[in-house]
């Protein structure tokens, strides 16, 4: 079967980078057209692009010439990691060229007729798109919310969940590149992230909301958000309170947790992992080091679940945050649309 | 006026270092004995010690030879900042001995006869010493705890306090030396410090609690703790939530935190800072390497106050974890005792 | 054919969990004992280690128990990373009962019948065990040695060397586990490790001497090295000058360096990388954290090679600490072994 | 007597924000203007600046509005850290307009008219000001040269110097703000600082070169610098090997380090440290964050000192960059020309 042809927009970015190292090698998915800034454009990628992955850059983008991010570009579908400034018109304009947009981008995610999907936990959104024709915009959520997300879907199901209240420990990567100076956060920890706790707030409400016609209903309880940037290179940890619906052991929410499979395990998306969630129960447990890479980077870690003296239960996530929370989330994204028939070869 | 002789036991550790650092030039204190360990006993603090603070060992310290940590010791005050599982014994015995001891372990912080201290918030609990003779232990709080109690003092008497929830990002130099491998912590954060969760959540009760006769009521609301190590040298951070008895603006609180003072800065007690509660407007302040040191180390420095959509209103609190949060704690302890008439020379 | 059982001594320590990482799917060796300290002893590997590296332990590796290192042991061969301080007299005992020793301890690398081997470099220093029955030891270099030795071999046959100087940037792993405080590495640098300099001044003559007769000539050219630990995981860095018996364009020993390849590619030994010395022609490269990787760890990279004005040439070499310069140089070896009949199953 | 009425150019920069905290409480120099880029101009600095250095900006340069850098400033003299690509012609402009700019930038520190001046070690360089009238140039080295040239100038006085081999490790303020993304240093080392290496080799030699008559020879021997950057706040180190003129005992060199003070500390100058060379016997120093404020940041701290077997003997120097290395450079520099008669009040 021929592979869907991919076109992503912020190729040369920290996240677009991910986005060609990721789908090197997918079954699915062939990258054909690379597209970023001014002066970017026009050059091949291995010149255009400083890569700054471990490892090299794939072999096979190394010869794609840099586009401008506007359509027509060449390619059935397009991964968008534009900055937030220019996102929001570009992917509107690709839609409107009938192009699905699977963007990582903030621009769009709490527009009503856009999805804000995590393939675990709300594909029933996905609906939204049946009034679309061909074009169409399904984001990923903010980096901090998917690990967030992920793990309230099953203790909300279970459970139920009346308040939310998160404090943030956020690594390097998840500001871009040049990003976070050196001279701010060596020997430090900045207590601020633009934007960052009202993305968390109100994201994660929006994905576990219901959908009601065509449009979700925020789900609704509330969020609480602090967010952190630490000396961290990957993956971001959250350390979270939980109220839930009703009275519940530990075991209990460690059960929920470490048992959960949803629709990307029962298709076997080809970038889903095998536990969207896995516990561990060391104390010290998880770490950013040690644990964003589980599941390729997409499975998220939760440790230390115990009793909270004031909201009822706590636990901590981690997950990292340029697979999971940015271009992992796209690819999964994308695997599913594939899987539900939103998306085929243009002519 | 002859200064006050004073004894360090545990003095060649972390914070050991800085009680020599502080007391160096102090106008009540004069450092005239030091006790550790084994291996350090016999020698001179120059030999037993490996200085591990910016700035040159205090001339006066160095030819002090380190004694036993035992009664009798060549002073009239003992600070102690020995390791948890001996401290408990060996301040008793010096207790028993005649000796005012300003304990900065947590071995009787919340023995019922014990003050917990902070000199800003709860000076009338010294009380509980007027049934002792020469000999007594003060405590002072876990490095994280005061700098909570300090923020929390001011709003529980104007708005009234239902629930606090803090989540710690804490330096290295709480843990000691060696302390936290680099292995453990360079690219990486880990959410586990051994009984430091449990420490804030009974200590902060007890310092913000009633004395009632012979002992003292913990202060009826809840506290939750989590807490997160990171790769910071020096400065604790929390970001915390606090439920209020009444609403309040966040321009209110931040103006009853702004204008603290207390009984030491009344008393002009030499190392109490002009400004206990510092408040910084800036929306990425505090940060660990830029306030740690604000009031010689020991202001605390809030920053971020907003309102929570989960508990009403939040903030972020930034101390210095070994001079406010420890060896400083304890000398601004000892100077309210001194001031109080509580210390005097032995005979 | 039935794989070679390894026995691994030291198995709970940083080099230790490299081996079995390392030796997981090995198509040759299969891991069939381990043994540790004496509080690691008697317990499952699962139990007995604390997992410190990225990933998974092995599941193989979980429920074997840890044994004394002692002979005998369910093994044909052993792989040593017993600390310096015992590994000496332990290694001796299990050559003289019979047992082939790859040892990346320092104890026997200087003895005079011991070969110190780097495959590419001088296999034919294998000859030295020829005089020996089934037990012996095999040695591979300091973690920093192997890179430079790597790097000069092609040099000294091409344009001969006359004289090296090297400063190294080390990182923290070199140091084991715990290791380095991070109080003593963060925010800073320290200019030393015990034994590190002249290690590095011996073994590289050694390895690159000439063997006469039933001993190794050291090389003639001397060795100067100056080392320093800095704040990175995992990769060693070293800045170097070389004086060379002939005058060379600076693309000369590009050429000679890119193009290196010797016994472990012509025998295509699993673990030995394609190119086991990579060129890069940026001028910031090599980075620890961009290359250490690079070959499965197990190439070094070389760049910024130029024209010196005291020495002559100077260039800057990096490889992974504990694969190319501890666990994977044992285990080449052993390949190479393998190869050339040094090892057999015992029955 | 009244206070040299000082301007500062690039007084926003990690360097500027130095001479502004250094010179606050000077007893000869007051700060009376302020330029800036086109952004800062017309603002009040409190405003225009972020300051990033530990402790309050100094009350007395909030209030002073930031001009341009170009001629008339309301001052006496110019201390200029502007960046390296306008620093020449605006330096040039001032100098023909009659200030006297003491310069820590590189565009003049190579030409033949211009000092560049370390006053421990070339004061006697101040002749080339005899034929320039009011206005005119002096510069002082870049940050890891002003260490190197310091500890090379009591070894060339007594033993001569035929060879210098340095290797830096240097810190993250040297690249000013923003400077080194935290990406790109964070768990890692980048072996490459733009210029630096030209710097050090050419700027050591035009330093400890000889006055013929209107021009500096440089010193006749040969330099070799490479260059590092570590993850490091302040402070630069630098390995150095040495070949001498004569034989010489470590313990000599020691003595005659340690030993060294020059015309700063004989006009005593207020801003030269008591010792200019500290050594530090301990095998493990120094350390940037334990020794880069020795004296104030104003001393540089030699350890290490032994044979090398390649070039004869070796050590360790480290000083604070920022200061020796920059800012507290240029106001030494200046010290001295007040000493010496070549500043003046201007009318």
């Amino acid at each position: 079967m021929a592979r869907i042809r991919v076109g992503i927009l912020g190729a040369t970015g920290t996240v677009g980078q991910r986005f060609v190292q990721l789908l090197a090698d997918h079954p699915q998915f062939a990258v054909t057209a690379l597209a970023g800034s001014d002066r970017s454009q026009g050059r091949p990628y291995a010149e255009a692009c400083a890569w700054r992955l471990s490892g090299e850059m794939p072999a096979a983008a190394r010869s794609l010439v840099v586009r401008e991010p506007e359509p027509p570009l060449d390619c059935d579908v397009v991964f968008s990691s534009l900055p937030a400034d220019v996102a929001g018109p570009v992917e509107t304009r690709f839609a409107r060229a009938g192009y699905p947009v699977l963007s990582n981008s903030a621009a769009h995610r709490m527009d009503e007729q856009v999805p804000l999907l995590v393939p675990e936990v709300n594909p029933d959104h996905l609906a939204l798109l049946d009034a679309c024709g061909d074009g169409f915009i399904v984001t990923n959520p903010n980096c901090s919310t998917v690990m967030i997300a992920l793990a309230l879907a099953p203790l909300a199901t279970r459970f139920g969940v009346e308040a939310v209240l998160v404090t943030t420990l956020q690594a390097l990567s998840g500001a871009g590149y040049p990003g976070v100076a050196s001279l701010d956060i060596t020997d430090n920890v900045v207590p601020f992230i633009a934007n960052e706790e009202e993305k968390i707030e109100r994201e994660t409400r929006k994905i576990l909301g219901r959908l009601n016609g065509s449009r979700t209903e925020p789900a609704a309880f509330a969020v609480s958000a602090q967010c952190h940037r630490v000396n961290v290179v990957d993956g971001h940890l959250a350390a979270v309170r939980v109220k839930l619906g009703r009275p519940a052991e530990p075991a209990e929410l460690r059960e929920t947790l470490a048992s959960f499979t949803a629709l990307p395990q029962e298709l076997r998306l080809p970038t889903a992992p095998a536990h969207p969630i896995l516990v561990r129960d060391e104390p010290d447990r998880p770490q950013p080091r040690l644990d964003r890479d589980a599941g390729r980077g997409m499975s998220v870690t939760v440790g230390r679940i115990a009793r909270d003296a004031v909201l009822g239960h706590r636990f901590v996530v981690l997950s990292h945050n340029t697979i999971r929370g940015a271009a992992g989330a796209a690819i999964l994204n994308a695997e599913l649309l594939l899987a539900k028939g939103y998306l085929r070869a243009r002519d």
